[in-house]
């Protein structure tokens, strides 16, 4: 034991922060956030992560990417291999994942995948795109009297099929946000149908907070044409209940612009 | 006209940012926020922001505090009054508002009583307790293969009763979040009974992400019992779903306290 202390006090303890980058905008970012980029040694980051969140790096910060797009080949095997081996040879790696990474984002796998190994983790949440990109197209996830409650649900399961709870989703008040939702377009539309609800208003949002953020606005049976008419694809944010009616109302007059813009 | 538009580029344009200030810890501020209050002629702030942040403020900023703790009278109307008043007498208002304000916050309100006297309005989105307090005491709000999704819910309905979605979420697999739920424990530990989840692993947070956080976990149906043995009380976030057992794990290791801790 004496051995280990005193080897421990020698090199850099190895340590995995994993932290939420937002949901694109990179002012969105927290303070807590940007103390942790400036003392990362090395940092992992996703593709949705704004670059220029890395400049808050030191220049002996090691910045490797590891997107997932398609056509990329980081596994999640080899991501998690890389947190341990990056934090036993230099010390503090700081994982940057877009949104909240505890949203769909694996980071409580990262975090338990790490511990196994010894490491000293910390967490640090983001501005979760689930709620921050129907913000960016004006439309609240809950208002008074017309939605008591959310519910933010993926539409990717692993056997390819539709989450039985959106159907329990689509029988409530709830505004109900999917994400990874784009393949699954005609399902949804038809789920919507079957509930009698094939009048609910949807908005589609790609690029949340960003520049170059688009919106489509309709019912929910049209989801499809929707998608085609504004061209939107991956990675978007479906949204499905009646305060999406303010998005109609905040789109017309660009009311929520400064989100985007200095 | 032309006596209103050169009256316009005298006067300083009357105008409402409503700011999320995040779920309690300072730091878990975003830049864009900061900016906003650096910028302010006028701050009004809720009771549940961290003082702190109003050290952003340029010294000429005034302001003022517009809580609505049990005892304290600021009703909505007077803060609506007080919005538009202050912004016509010295041009930038920022609404400071604890968590997300578009998450049971009253924001989009706000902003649209702002619009119809004539406000320019912007918004930027805080950091949610609804997923963030969670996440300061160890629980992801999805993981996956446990959780593919999450039902954020309010057990305050004007009418006193509990909602009717919280009925079907417990038929769901998500992991469902209840804010302003800590006077109707006992309804919800019948409600998980009724629908067998007696032993669905639940949480409790008050002052989640803060120096003064407190944690208490069971089950269900006992969550009275819960409150009551750690002196649970309101503002406190209740979690429910199979994903709190990370709550046991990661408590014990006390491996979230750098949220709290610099």
């Amino acid at each position: 034991m004496d051995t280990l202390n005193s080897f421990e006090s020698l090199e850099p303890k190895p340590r995995l922060t994993v932290v939420g980058a937002g949901p694109g905008d990179p002012e969105l970012i927290t303070l807590k956030a940007i103390k942790a980029l400036q003392e990362a040694d090395v940092v992992l980051y996703d593709a949705l992560v704004a670059t220029e969140l890395l400049a808050y790096c030191k220049p002996s910060c090691e910045q490797i990417y590891v997107g997932k797009r398609p056509g990329e080949s980081h596994s999640q095997d080899a991501i998690n291999f890389l947190i341990i081996e990056k934090a036993y040879m230099y010390g503090h790696v700081v994982r940057l994942k877009g949104g909240d990474p505890f949203v769909f984002g694996r980071g409580m796998e990262e975090l338990t995948y790490a511990q196994q190994f010894g490491l000293l983790t910390s967490y640090i949440p983001g501005i979760s795109s689930s709620i921050a990109t129907p913000a960016s197209a004006g439309i609240p996830v809950t208002t008074r009297g017309i939605s008591e409650s959310f519910w933010v649900i993926t539409a990717t399961k692993s056997d390819g099929s539709l989450s039985k709870d959106f159907a329990l989703a689509l029988q409530s008040s709830a505004t109900i946000i999917v994400l990874m939702g784009m393949n699954k377009l005609a399902q949804l539309a038809s789920l919507c149908q079957t509930f009698g609800k094939a009048d609910l208003p949807v908005a589609i949002i790609q690029h949340g907070t960003c520049a170059n953020q688009k919106v489509g606005l309709g019912k929910a049976e049209d989801l499809p044409s929707i998608a085609a008419e504004h061209q939107l694809s991956n990675p978007a944010i479906i949204v499905l209940g009646e305060v999406v009616k303010y998005g109609y109302h905040n789109l017309a007059q660009t009311l929520f612009s400064s989100i985007n813009q200095p």
